[in-house]
């Protein structure tokens, strides 16, 4: 057969896995041919393709990014490209379709198989949000590279007492900073699905340095949010973009930090450090395995549905049920985590 | 409460995690008093014991080893124990124990439990082959380790044709050599559920230098058997102990590759680094999920159980459950690697 | 002998293995008892000691921070210290001192041993910027941290065109932000030796974009100053406290970036995680050296020495050298650098 | 100016490194055209070459191997382009050559220097042992991935008593063992500059065990040698190939003790693992330096040189002088890693 490949959406650990999975799977066995579509759905838009072969796979286990380029669409062009499915399949001559993408990306892939396009569709986030799956590669990396972090930051013992407030990726889920917390041993975990009380965290370090430790260290998600109106500085004041993305909540929290407990608080800023580089073993063998079975599905016709890690097995999910809902931090993993605060 | 906890077996890294979690969750949260049994269960016969406070269990979290320490015991002193049960714990004053080991462990614990002893277990293994939960920590950190030296062969580029045998760690089990042999890319995985046949690994190895290739990887489970006769050589010619463990099979299988193919064939003995270290992340939070949900068990009288995990969630599985038999991989896991050879 | 040792200023990776060596070589060859000042000088003011055996620096090697903790002075208590610096040292009972410490204890280190106190001086510093030594540990692992989050970020690959701004610690000299800029290849390499054009920044990163290039790389030490009246924004829309400790102009040239540009440009700051955590190998051996040369050194007499690695041999340098001038990034290592970019 | 560059001998981390600097600075500083001489002399001697460009180049800091390939060249055959370098060098048209490799390399270069090929050499070799220069890249990744298994090792703390032997690269020279020895706290460094005594070494094991410690790890080079008659077991009984490199000795090393001490002993054996992967942050900039002054070197005409660390000045030094003699651990430095066992 032959199969057009694309990765959309932002950077992730573990997309060239996939890619080069899907190449050694169908080449190596099924003799298919696969055809990589540049910068995700534009490359289906655009007819803008090439031939992957096995040579062309070579290294991709470690590097980080996508081969395949990936690009934002805006809707209204998804939507005629739905509209044209079949034929533009028909222009790049593929019998079907292996999507490599987020939320948005199972969403647009629904779109097309309901239109027609024989497609299956490889799950990828790192921030571990989408609910039909146990966990995403990407995750794991970017879990990696956090609790590395954190694990420098817990051996500093400088004499006076210090803050440092660490900032994690996840602007709707904590998952990210719940687990690289619970692994790092942070001593407050501030996440998106629970709104902090910024002088219940300054309590928390209080009653640390009481108890005679040194320093404590916070971990914070990108999207975390103070309780309205517990901030003592004007947003304005930090960044006049505003952006959240922008360190804000991380600067924020140790400048108010400071001028609450009046000692040195310290922002660290890992930004995309945790969606880049190297995938963990653990990422690299469920991209591996993704695309294994995205190839088994496109041979047994199983269209629709997207690959999904449930125990140790792989299994395909009904595209219907990628976008459900987004899995949140439950309150009972909250609460254990704060068995280790 | 006093829980009592012991460490049995061989190392493995997440065991101080454990240890840290029951005492932060048991001593913080429940008020308990936490008590270390030394060296396994040696400290419930010989009743040796010491409280480990807040205190004593900071910094376990990326520290390899067990601060409690670790021993074999006998299994008619266990037996005598068993039968004997009672009475030590009322010596020791322990209320419950909380006993962290491997499958030995776990079957101890089962008598011990129908014996009268409240006992709760913590399942422990780098091989990952107890069939009652998703994966054991250890693994993961066993599998990272030999996926970097992996990963370091593989950028080996000399200009003549070279083979390299990785020799990792599973007696009975594969597990390890199968997750880094893909995770890696090795091209070939040799693994105890699978006799192989040393002709066919020669013809592989033929087959990628006949494509240009300069090298190849073979990653083999220390406990992986060559089919019966398939061997040029003697055992006694390589080792006068004959251990398996002693790097065996790895030596041998590059004694063999070399005087096949005529070409260098290098062995990487990796050992006991896969079961040393600091933890990974995900071995860390595992480990430390265990310990929490240890306490709790304890604590809701669910005793004669042991922490397992099954998709995202710790679950209590009585402990008859947990030796049924040994989680092997199964021959449909063993074709998703070939994919990748 | 009765030697005393203190360590003295910020974190660095390697104190605890200078610690452990002067240990290993004062007991185990000399006999010496070693005694442990607490939080630095402020240990010898206060008569604060503790004897430092073999068994108490187990495990130090790969140990970040000091056990014997380390305190900032003030001025003129240290002047009253070295007015009576030979009462203190028979307080104290030790024979010599052994201080490991930055800039600042060497120069205390000279007034004691002026004192009379017979003083053996070890430098510190994660910023590479004393001049007598070709190279002081921690710097190392410095470099090691910062080059791996460039490593990380290299990879990212997303589709619209992004400037990565990332942080190095360095307040007044480059090295840091030059060695791990050259071994992480980031495109534009800024530090406090040479005032920067923020628009000669924008023009490369444009130029790069052209090239057709998805992102650029600009490492940033936190001491690195815009030339004056190029900056866009004032200081205060930033940070209300304008701590230049703070990330903050990190923050800032992401920001100016932006605005110049007209493409996402984020910040990664690295914070802490530069001077905490396991120290590289190079590291322990140059604080082992430099403990076991620091015994010999006392042994020998020759106080008021420090010892510095010249080549790869460890010499001992008078005090009054080690304080002549900083050790800032001549224009030749700069032109070296530009290379890379 | 046309440039040539080839790599020479055995893989080392920074081979790529060195050729990206070159082709970085060389065309865009210069304008020169770099041709990549394929397969080291080889390719010279047969002519084959290609252009290295800018692109070709990318991501090269992190690759370990060398992309232009390298090989053994028969003496007889360097003879014999010595004899023709300039009628080769000039239908390759190529006005001066780099030539990046080992001692042998760095004879040749002379060789084709004397010979009146204008040629600058970088030297090359994992194990350290040119005299001429402080350091070769290559060496520090070595010892960082031996001292990385010396940690892992370090924090098993199974409880029956136990000896894990650690065997390096290094057949001449203990530079590598030396180095991850003293940085990874090895009890026993067994390197080929000093012949060991087995039962010297197993009665300072015999005394860790007195003193209570669990485990003991040695560190012995691959070319390390007992004194003479000391062993107590054949070699022929280990391997019937008899191979040095083959972790001989690691193995012979472990059975020995173990038959000595009554006690597991177990061996690890690291092999190509150090010299392959991704380079440390301080063999990149070495490695780019060196490009950088070759280059430059060319462009002076300073040909008949080669590149060399002294403290931290690259300088260019007489090919006549790197082959004087091989550089060995001195006993001073020898005496020093005594300090910490």
């Amino acid at each position: 057969m032959r199969i057009g490949v694309l990765t959309s959406g932002g950077d992730c650990p573990g997309l060239n896995a996939v890619i080069r999975s899907v190449v050694h799977r169908g080449t190596d066995v099924h003799g298919d041919e696969i055809l990589g579509l540049e910068d995700g759905f534009l490359g289906l838009l655009e007819g803008r393709a090439r031939p992957v072969s096995h040579d062309d796979v070579t290294g991709l286990l470690t590097l980080g990014g996508t081969i395949l380029g990936s690009a934002r669409v805006k809707r209204d062009r998804i939507r005629w490209a739905v509209d044209n499915a079949q034929r533009l399949a028909r222009e790049l001559g593929i019998d079907a379709l292996i999507a490599i993408g987020g939320e948005g990306t199972l969403t647009a892939a629904k779109l097309f198989s309901d239109a027609g396009l024989p497609v299956v569709a490889v799950p990828k986030t790192i921030d571990n949000d989408i609910d039909a799956t146990d966990v995403t590669f990407g995750f794991d990396t970017a879990v990696h590279v956090a609790t590395e972090a954190i694990d420098r930051l817990k051996t500093t013992a400088e004499s006076h007492q210090r803050v440092m407030v660490v900032e994690l990726m996840g602007r709707h889920t904590g998952w990210i900073t719940l687990t690289a917390g619970v692994a790092g041993g942070a001593h407050g975990i501030l996440i998106p699905e629970k709104p902090f009380d910024i002088e219940a965290v300054a309590r928390m370090v209080e009653e640390r340095f009481r108890r005679g430790k040194k320093f404590a260290i916070i971990a914070v998600a990108e999207g975390a949010q103070p309780m309205p109106g517990t901030l003592r500085f004007e947003h304005g004041q930090l960044d006049q973009y505003g952006h959240q993305t922008f360190g804000g909540i991380g600067n924020r929290l140790a400048n108010e930090l400071e001028d609450i407990l009046g000692t040195e608080a310290r922002p660290v800023i890992l930004g995309h450090t945790q969606r880049g580089g190297i995938p963990t073993a653990r990422d690299r063998v469920l991209a591996t395995r993704f695309g294994w079975h995205a190839v088994e599905a496109v041979h047994k016709g199983a269209f629709g549905h997207f690959t999904a890690l449930r125990g140790n097995e792989i299994q395909l999910v009904p595209l219907a049920e990628a976008v459900v809902r987004l899995k949140t931090v439950p309150p009972d993993r909250w609460a254990e985590s704060e068995a280790v605060l």
